[in-house]
């Protein structure tokens, strides 16, 4: 049966996803080093996140900062695209007074490491002005950070969580040369004046003007002069930094033109959007665990073909040793495929060794056992007593963020019937890989 | 176990959904009941829909308005938002000439009944100028259409599905006041001028400024004549046919501040926005069938409370007779609960009369079987008859866009154990009618 155009899905590979999501140090960690000292930054860089917003302003219970998704607040993600960052030293975040206690909290469960959390202000320049001094201070700080007063300071939103290394390279480098620098994005509307009635005045020629994004880079002389030397007014109504550093310093900001995934989450179909984002990346590949065994093996390469054509990649190895280690400290899914009888020891195993990593404390991995039973019958106890031992040790697993399932199909000579239970068993783990749900953990699916 | 704030999901209900979206006819046809008269639009509007691109600007192998979320383009949802509309008379959608079979096969395959489909043009003013003009020709067109030339002309984009209809009405009736008007919405990033070296000039005022959006609205006049006298540069390069009526007609457009629903659809994460927004709307209730025995009532009603923790609304009812067959209409969950032994006729009869009403055209439906098992011990029968059973029955439901789930429960007399085992039937079912996945129809699964 021939895709119809109508079914297809919007699968190209887009710009507005990260290639490298500031979500995934294992991989960055990969990137660099094949690109050794091409990013290097001989400076001393520090970030504040103004995340001071209590959501009053939008009729909110939760700001969106502290909003969650795959278990994890949005702020935290944003904190992590920095803090995988090797030439980033402090991240400030300002938060409101109230949000103090649970943005320590988020520091603490998520073990951020660069993380210095001060009071914010009432406005948006009151809350980075509090970020920028507590930089200044940091040379008072002794042992909080080698680092001592930065030279530049970047300017984020807490609400864009995918903002890439490359791109904060450039804004560093140009922040330092010029004394300020931001990221811009072409108009994605005609802007167009209205008359004080309500009526179309002009529309702007959308060519000679650009949308005023962030990140942003100030030396942090200008950014701290800026502060000191501005009106009462622009703390209270301003909202831009790069007009201040024009205005009080004389600074004509470098723009540099950012990509897409630099976008801000303000409603909440942008959370849906991120959720989106983190999940097919978190999707893509898969590591199969074989145990060595012909049949499973043969299971395991069959499940590669059909992953292929859903757009996974499967990595067939006999178990996490020697090399495979890797497997271990990179891989977001495991596939554990077994053709023993009840012995649920070789999940029970990986497990163990994905707890004692701590693997899944920044996202939740997925652990699926696909369980081939090569008789024809079934016995009763196989039918009963692994189902609820496979729930048990799932119940267990969701405490440290371990999602287990369950898929059982069945050994069959007819090529047919074989085929399309393996198909099914790629669409079914494909599927739970790419939900990542968690009312359906311990179930023991049929394909 | 207190939730922590960390955990809490962004569960406001946010200004960027439609509160009574456009892809749901049942529910807007209850609204309209309410409120009669009150959008009577007593002239001819029809409405033309720029979808000419074929996503080579942008690389992209679809374009985005022929993407497909839960099994149907986007440009189907809007045109669905127009459709239901009962003032409003034909939807002209113009493509480009490679994809006119491609709208054409959408217009069959989801009944959309006032769509015209014509040839698009080079760029969206020509685009939009062979939509007007189809429309001139409605008068030829005999039984086409009763209306003959509208009287207003909305122009929207193919890829902004969740335009309201009373907000149509407001862009409506300002146009044939006013010959233009425009949907504005406030700026999101400060807009700058750039020099022709790349830095910042000055920032505007973002007050005094907005964000041009869509739907439009014009008298036919105002657009035609726009048309027909601006010059090829404008059809080559311009975008803004709010600019076309004030240069070449004198018509300064009312402008009309627009909810965020009518944000557009660019990237990717849009997409899967626009798919979350769905999905949400379709999982707000379920309908629960009984058969109104005792033991099934008793179940059903635990449900519901259990369900209304996890913010969906169960409505619990015997069967779909008499007045209960408004659900048939308007449902887009059914949870049937049976507590005989192997029978599945129940489900049978309401898969039936869901497929003879064509429910599933344009979302799909959910149908989840809770099987309430009431022997301490199961025959071996009943474990393995069923599942095929089941497994059977949903792979044909599926064709029809129907998802077919089973959950299983067994009766306990310990009341903190049934307890748990409803709230896990409640959480399994809540995430089955969320995630809406295929690749899971026909599973059994334990509570």
């Amino acid at each position: 049966m021939e895709l119809s155009p109508i079914n297809m899905p919007c699968d190209e590979r887009e710009p507005d996803r990260p290639a490298q999501p500031g979500t995934f140090p294992s991989r960055e960690a990969d990137v660099s080093a094949q690109l050794p000292g091409e990013r290097c930054v001989d400076f001393p860089v520090s970030v504040v996140l103004p995340a001071g917003g209590t959501g009053e302003r939008t009729g909110l219970q939760t700001p969106k900062q502290f909003c969650s998704f795959l278990g994890r607040p949005l702020i935290s993600y944003t904190i992590q695209a920095f803090e995988r960052v090797s030439w980033i030293q402090t991240i400030v975040v300002a938060v409101a007074k109230e949000n103090m206690d649970l943005m320590m909290d988020i520091v603490q469960r998520f073990q951020h490491r660069k993380v210095r959390v001060v009071p914010g202000g009432s406005t948006r320049h009151r809350s980075i002005c509090n970020g920028v001094l507590a930089l200044g201070e940091e040379e008072e700080v002794e042992e909080r950070s080698s680092a001592g007063r930065p030279k530049v300071v970047i300017i984020h939103d807490a609400v864009r969580p995918f903002v890439e290394e490359d791109f904060l390279h450039k804004i560093a480098i140009a922040a330092k040369e010029q004394g300020a620098a931001g990221a811009i994005r072409p108009l994605v509307s005609t802007v167009i004046a209205t008359t004080s009635e309500g009526y179309l005045d002009h529309s702007l020629e959308r060519a000679k003007f650009r949308a005023s994004e962030m990140p942003q880079g100030f030396t942090y002389e200008v950014i701290r002069q800026a502060y000191e030397r501005c009106t009462e007014s622009d703390f209270e109504f301003g909202t831009e930094c790069l007009h201040l550093a024009l205005q009080y310093c004389g600074t004509n900001a470098k723009l540099i033109e950012g990509p897409p995934t630099l976008w801000k989450v303000t409603y909440k179909r942008d959370l849906a959007a991120a959720e989106s984002i983190v999940k097919e990346t978190l999707s893509r590949s898969a590591c199969v665990l074989t145990g060595g065994l012909t049949q499973a093996v043969a299971l395991a390469e069959a499940l590669q073909k059909a992953a292929a054509a859903l757009e996974m990649e499967l990595d067939v190895i006999p178990d996490l040793q020697g090399d495979h280690v890797r497997y271990l400290f990179g891989a977001w899914n495991f596939i554990q495929v077994s053709v023993s009888r009840d012995d649920l020891s070789e999940v029970e195993t990986l497990l163990l060794a994905l707890q004692a990593e701590n693997r899944a404390l920044l996202h939740p991995l997925v652990v699926i056992l696909v369980h081939l039973s090569c008789s024809e019958e079934l016995s009763i106890s196989q039918r009963v007593a692994q189902p609820a031992a496979i729930m048990d040790l799932a119940s267990k697993a969701k405490l440290q963020n371990i999602l287990l399932y369950g898929i059982q199909l069945h050994q069959s000579k007819d090529g047919d019937l074989w085929e399309r239970s393996v198909l099914k068993v790629a669409e079914i783990a494909s599927a739970l890989i790419r939900e990542r749900s968690p009312a359906l953990v311990g179930q023991l699916l049929q394909a």
